[in-house]
Order: structure tokens, then C-alpha cells, then sequence
């Protein structure tokens, strides 16, 4: 018989049919009578309660089922007599498919702290907390594609390995086939980058906009979903080395439509989840507040699912840099110096701190900022007609700070090369780049949402290592 | 006005109303009172016909409207008087938004090779083989997504940077952020690791399998889809160094189920490409006939969208290796010494064209090959009672020879310590791997599917530097 899956069991009303059921024992408990076995097979955050007559199966038996223990039932589902669940499994046939010594074990049902889980991230799986996790990522992943197949978008693969290091050199990881105990040189015994894989250095991708605009330029609307890197050496719960982004990019939309479509975009997401995943939602929810029992309520987060219902239920506020900087110039925390990096005026680079403010505390509402200074932004923004600002757009939200960066790009090739020149990017380089400048080019727009900020966000997890499944951050590339 | 893509123009039956639709020219021809421009905006295959009345725009504007040109037109759809679409555009208002030099523009409308289209592979969206590849391909992308979620499996994402190099060691990029002009040495003037960025040499994954199969022993069902990479020098035309694979791994799955699920996706695939991307397959079907003109007939591949149909309409073959094998030994081109690599009987390593026999002359029908000897496969596969094949299975299909590689997996600790040690894979590496033999082991069963294998057979294409945006090959990491 093939087995059916415990989400299916549980929503089952088919009392009295006949299944197989497989899975991890999460507990066991039980009188000299019965046996009631949780047993979890990853479909779902609940548990379906197996119940197993001692005397029917013997001690023995039932004494293997240990937490973690793989097992085999064949059984009847009957109305649940607690309060928990609609069905549970009157158990026919036990079989053990795979021991799990309890000794040895690291899972037992006990809290365990969130470190200890990274430690043993290939079983964490196993754990409500990172079931949840994965279920839910699989979900924003599905909606994101969704989203923009809806849309008639085409989703791009660009390259992981590039020789292209416009954006953020020095924080890339260099990617070689060369022996680095016996490295090529050239005659002036500099590395002979030549007799690498690629003929040339190259590295780890830190975002696949440049080449995502090549696509645009032909396909209209495109978007990529990989993963990027940053070699920054940042030990903090928001950092990780290897993450995933995703970057649509769209000809022929001006900074207002990109907006348009951030804001759809986020709220889609999180409608669905809030659709799909609210077992999960709640769940998440709960560990949540459990975990913030022991601070002050001024200090804890808003609740979960409330917090998602307030992004969807607002229209974001958009403003420019220049009105935001003198809010917060004028804001309370700012004169009473209460900003770890005090706002003095226009030119002022933002931080989370001022982002969650303006978010949490002035609008009470998601925002978007608008026309930062040219001189805190990439170079290819598109440059307003004053001349020191820029089409630059970001997101921000409650608990992330921001969660998408973006900007209508600039398509004037002179303009272009121009800024390249001042920001000293070589050109010659970029060939490739500027060429769509050159031919055809058009008013186009992209923006990009770091997936695991989004991760976050939706399921209130404080640490960005606890929402990937295998993070990367310094001296960590375990699994 | 919102600009109306110009598939939806072409599906629209309101005649008579006002519109904008953008993009760009692909080629502009006419008389003295008329002119004909075919607009392409990357939303479909299919130009959309706009007429402009020579006298109503003058000859300056119409001839800045050069094939590459990017223009907006401001129109009013009617009935086509041609036999080509349903309906067209009569401009009112044209407006280039951004000129191409017709001297310059290397996308000139005349035949280009495939070669020179991958030199300019940064405007190659901009053309009509690879504006349908790349549609094709995302609705690949989005299948896979489908079909994975409308089952319950779990997509995730499996880490790019790695430490462990127990599959192809010796093929694989390293990964650091050493100062290559400086690397740091040891006491004993050993390469110091412990300094690189994650305090360990790294790599670029060659397969998400392992990691995969950590995250099956919990979820139940996941799979991934991501970049893979392999440093293997060839410079073939059904090789990249780059490349995306998809790795479902189930729990609970023994061998049969594993080649259920596989054919039951493929089918699943190609019918869904048939559904949604008939244009495209029937241009790209047009295509690869043309190229083959000059074939001699039997030489010629089997129509594009047949051979699509031939894969849905049929169910796989499923034998051993040893019958496979034995077939092969007596067939007409062994015996005529017509393989590259003759066939001397059970040991022998299956080629490209041992494999394109059994599925276009033998059995003429997709193929499934299970029971490998075991020399020949990797170290995790479930040994047979026999002690001498593994329960491997491959998909073997017409043009591509094997497009899934899989096997059921050792699930005993013991047999899969063992086997590790003959193949000299070092046991204490893997402690997380044999984990999941240790606590709650469970058979299990996955496969791997390259997915410019898959592009390669959905699109007729020939080399799979054209079948991905930004093919990765030995000496070539451009754009």
C-alpha cells in the first residue's frame, strides 16, 4: 500500500479507511495500556497521534520507537478523542524502519537553543522550528515564480561566474582552477590569469542586475532568482557570505512603476503566505513570543501574523530622501541622541535604525524613499535633472529596515559613461553593458529584494543564519 | 496609456481601439505612401505590424526607425488585411525613444550563425531563436516549480560554496578571498586555510545531492534546483562549467517509484511545453529544419514537436544494465565495429551512442536503464543482494543519451561506511552524511536532471552554449 502523507491523514474524514503512514517519531508516551506516538513526516507542522496498544505490540517493540526513530504504520483512522486533532491512527502493524539510539541522539524533545541547531544543521530539518522554516521558504519560492509568470516575465539564469567586478570589487570571492601551490606566472612574475579555467581572474556573482538589463533589453521583463555572494567579513545576524536574490528588471518602467511593482510584488508574497501557510504562520508565531517572553513589552516585536496583515493593509508611503532626512534630523531620537549614527543633514547614509524609525515609529507604515544623493548610490541610477540626485528607490519595513533597493537605470549613454568616468569604473570593460545604451536603448527599471530579508520578515526569525538552509558567514561553510 | 504588450495585442479582437505598444523595430519596409514596421517587444515570437502613412510621419522620422531602433507607438488596432496575423496597428503617433545606428548594430536582419550570435551574446535576446529559447526556458523553469509543488515536495536551496569534495574531486573551482600575490603559509610553508574567508579550502558544488538528502530525512520530499559547476576541461558542445540541475530525493522511495517519478516529470515537462510554448517549439521546429537542409535524409533529426509527442505518447523501457548490455554485444553496429567504443560485454561503460542506439534503433523508445555494476557508479548507491550492481537507474532519451542520472540510496550505515572505504572517501569528512544512516535512516531514492539537457531536447538546439543566457565553457566567462 503507498503511504499517505500526514497533512492528507489530518485533513482526512474518511473514518474507518485503512492506511500506511511513514515517518520520524517525535514522542512517545503512554500508560501500561496504550502507546500515543507522534509522528511527524515533514508535510506538515502538526504531528499525527499514532495509538498503539501495548499489549499488541509488546514492550519491546515500542520500546525502539525512541525520538527520531523512522517507523512504518499500518492503521485505521478513527475520530480523535482529544482536543488537538480531527483523526488520529489506530495502529495494525508496526514496523521499525530505522532505530535512532537515544543516547547518541541530539534531538531529544527538550528545548534546544537556536546555536546548537546551526551546529547540527543537517538534522535541524527535524525540529518544528526549521520544518516550519523550510515549508514556508518553499512557499515564497513558488510565489515569486508565480508572481511574475503571472506577469508574462521570463525568468533568467545569469551567470554565477563572472570576470565582471563593477560592483563592489573587493569584497568578491575569487573563483580559480589554479594550483595555488604552484601558481602560473607571466614573465614579469605577475599570476598568469591567462592559463586559468577562464583565460582571465574571475569571480562569485554579487548580483546578476548588469547582465538581467541585457536580457530586459530584449525579452521586456525579465527577472532572476540566484544566489549572489559578498566576501565581507560581517559576523552579524543579517550578513551571510552566499545568499539569494531576486532581481527583476523591466524596460520601458520609470522609478513610479517600479514602485508600483515593488509594492504589488511584497504584498503578494505575503498574502500568500498568509493563504498558504498559516499552520505555519502560527507555529512561528508562537515561538516567537516565547522567545520575547522575558523582555519588556515595549521591547517586543509586533505579532506576527498582525504584522504581516499591516504591510499588506497599507498603502506604502513614498517620499524622497531629502523629506525623510529632515524628519528624522527633527525626530526625537536624533536630538536626543539616541541614534547610534546621529542624521546632521542631507548626505547623511541611512541606517537601520533610521529606516525602522521612520517605518515603526514616525509613519506607522511601509516606506518607499526616493532621490538619494548621487553619491551614495551605484552608478548606473538614473541622474535627475538637478543633476545630484539620483531615480533611486528603497523599501523599507518594519523589524528589516530595508528589503528591496532599486532605481530606474540611466539609459543616456553619455550620461552613462560620464558617471562610470567619475566613479572611476572602466568602461572599456563594460563594453557589453554600454552597448544596450548604444542601441535601442529605453527607459528601464529594476529592483532587488534579498530573499532571505524577506525570509525574515515573514517568519520573524532573528537571525538571518536560521532562515537558509546551510549559511555561509566567516569560517562557516559546514554541511 | 499603459503600453499593451504586443502578445496580447495579437490575441485582441477590439478592432478600433486606441493603444501604445513599445518596443523594438525589427525591420521597416513599404512604398512611397506607406510604410510596414514589424515591432517585437520579446513578449512572443510573432512581430506585431504597424502602419504608418509615409506622409503623415515624413521620410526623417521613418528612417530613424532602423531594425534595433526602439520606438512607442500610439495606435488604433485593425482587422490585418494581410494573411500573416489577425490584427494590426495603424500608427497615429510614433515616437523613437531610443535610435541604432545602422552602421554599427551587428544584429543587421540577415542570417547570423550560431557562433556569432554567442560572440554578441549580450544582444542575442534580441533575436528570434534566442527570444524563444529563452521563453521556452523559463516556462521549463516554472513547470519544474509546478510539478514539484502540486506534490507536496519542498525546493531547497542547496549550498553553492562547499567544503566537502567527495563527488569529483579534482573537477571542482576553488573558492577564497587569499591574497593570490601573498597566500598565507603555514609554519611548515603549507597554504594556511585556516586564514581563508571560511577557515577551510572551499569549493563550487558539483551536485546539492548530499545536502539534499539531509533535508529528504526530515521534510520527506524536496528537491532542488540551482547552479552546478564542473571544472572539466572539455570544450564540447554538450558541456558547461556552469550549469543548472534539478535533484528531487524523496524519502520512502525505493527504485520503482524513483523511475516513476522521473518519467512521470519528464512527461510532465514536455506536455507542458507543448501546452504553453507552441509558437516557439514550431518556430524552433522550422528552425532546426532549415539548418539540416543540406543533411542527407537519414541523418536528419526527427521533427521538433514529434519528437515531443514520441516521449509523451510512450512509456518508458525499463531493463538492466546486463540486458541493455547484451543487446548491445549482438547488435548490427558492435558487430560492424560502427561504435567509437566497442562493446565487449558486462563492465563496459555505456557512450552516447550505446545509449542513442537502445532508445532510436532498438527499442525506439525512451529507455530506463537500473543495475549498474557497481565500479562504474557512485559511492551512495544501494547495493543489490547480488553484492556486485547498485540499483542506479538512468533515462536515457533520443538525441540526448541519458538526461536523468539516479539510484536508490544505501540507506545502512554499514554497507555505506564499507563502500566509502573501498572507494577511498574519507568517512570523518562526512559525519553529517552518515548521520542520517545513524538516527531514523529510511530508504531513499532521488535523481538529477541537467537542465540545458533538458533545454537541449525541449528546443532542437545543438550546442548548450545556446540553450543558457551566459554559457561558462574552458577560456570563455564573458558578459
Amino acid at each position: 500500500m503507498r503511504r499517505t502523507k500526514v497533512s492528507d491523514v489530518l485533513k482526512s474524514d474518511e473514518i474507518g479507511k485503512e492506511i500506511v503512514v511513514k515517518g520520524w517519531v517525535r514522542t512517545r508516551r503512554g500508560s501500561k495500556q496504550v502507546n500515543f506516538i507522534a509522528l511527524n513526516d515533514g508535510s506538515t507542522i502538526h504531528n499525527l497521534q499514532i495509538v498503539a496498544d501495548v499489549e499488541k505490540f509488546g514492550d519491546e517493540l515500542l520500546k525502539r520507537l525512541t525520538t527520531g526513530s523512522a517507523i512504518s504504520v499500518t492503521g485505521e483512522i478513527i475520530a480523535s478523542q482529544g482536543s488537538g486533532q480531527k483523526v488520529e491512527v489506530v495502529a495494525k502493524a508496526i514496523e521499525v524502519i530505522g532505530d535512532c539510539d537515544a543516547n547518541e541522539y541530539p534531538l531529544q524533545p527538550k528545548k534546544h537553543s537556536l546555536e546548537f541547531l546551526r551546529e547540527i544543521g543537517h538534522l535541524r530539518f527535524r525540529t518544528n522550528t526549521f520544518s516550519a522554516i523550510a515549508r514556508v521558504r518553499h512557499a515564497m519560492i513558488f510565489a515569486v515564480h508565480n508572481f511574475f509568470t503571472s506577469k508574462g516575465f521570463v525568468n533568467v539564469h545569469t551567470p554565477i561566474i563572472t570576470a565582471s567586478d563593477c560592483e563592489g570589487a573587493g569584497e568578491m570571492f575569487q573563483v580559480t582552477t589554479m594550483n595555488l601551490n604552484n601558481l602560473p606566472r607571466t614573465e614579469e612574475g605577475k599570476i598568469d590569469f591567462s592559463q586559468d579555467f577562464f583565460g582571465k581572474a574571475t569571480n562569485l556573482t554579487v548580483s546578476g542586475q548588469l547582465e538581467g538589463e541585457l536580457a530586459a533589453m530584449g525579452m521586456g521583463e525579465i527577472y532572476t532568482f540566484g544566489p549572489t555572494f559578498r566576501a565581507e567579513n560581517s559576523n552579524t545576524s543579517r550578513h551571510l557570505a552566499e545568499f539569494w536574490m531576486i532581481e527583476p528588471e523591466m524596460a520601458f518602467y520609470e522609478l513610479d512603476d517600479n514602485m508600483d511593482l515593488a509594492e504589488e510584488f511584497l504584498k503578494y508574497l505575503i498574502k500568500y503566505a498568509l493563504d498558504h501557510c498559516m499552520d505555519d504562520l502560527q507555529f512561528l508565531s508562537q515561538r516567537l513570543q516565547e522567545e520575547e517572553k522575558g523582555k519588556k513589552e515595549e521591547d517586543r516585536s509586533m505579532e506576527l501574523i498582525e504584522k504581516l496583515r499591516f504591510v499588506l493593509e497599507n498603502d506604502f508611503i513614498r517620499l524622497t530622501y531629502s523629506e525623510a532626512v529632515n524628519i528624522l534630523k527633527d525626530s526625537k531620537p536624533n536630538k536626543k541622541g539616541q541614534f547610534k549614527y546621529p542624521i546632521n543633514g542631507y548626505g547623511s547614509d541611512l541606517q537601520s535604525e533610521h529606516e525602522r524609525f521612520l517605518v515603526e515609529k514616525h509613519f506607522k507604515k511601509p516606506v518607499i524613499l526616493t532621490d538619494y544623493p548621487k553619491e551614495i548610490k551605484a552608478f548606473y541610477m538614473k541622474m535627475n535633472p538637478d543633476n545630484s540626485t539620483v531615480r533611486a528607490m528603497d523599501v523599507l519595513f518594519p523589524q528589516i529596515g530595508e528589503i528591496i533597493g532599486g532605481s530606474q537605470r540611466e539609459e543616456n549613454y553619455d550620461k552613462l559613461v560620464n558617471r562610470m568616468k567619475e566613479m572611476h569604473i572602466p568602461a572599456e570593460e563594460m563594453w557589453w553593458y554600454l552597448d544596450t545604451r548604444r542601441f535601442g536603448s529605453v527607459p528601464h527599471s529594476g529592483f532587488g529584494l534579498g530573499f532571505e530579508r524577506l525570509m525574515l520578515f515573514v517568519t520573524g526569525m532573528g537571525n538571518i543564519r536560521d532562515v537558509i538552509p546551510f549559511p555561509r558567514t566567516p569560517k562557516n561553510a559546514e554541511f
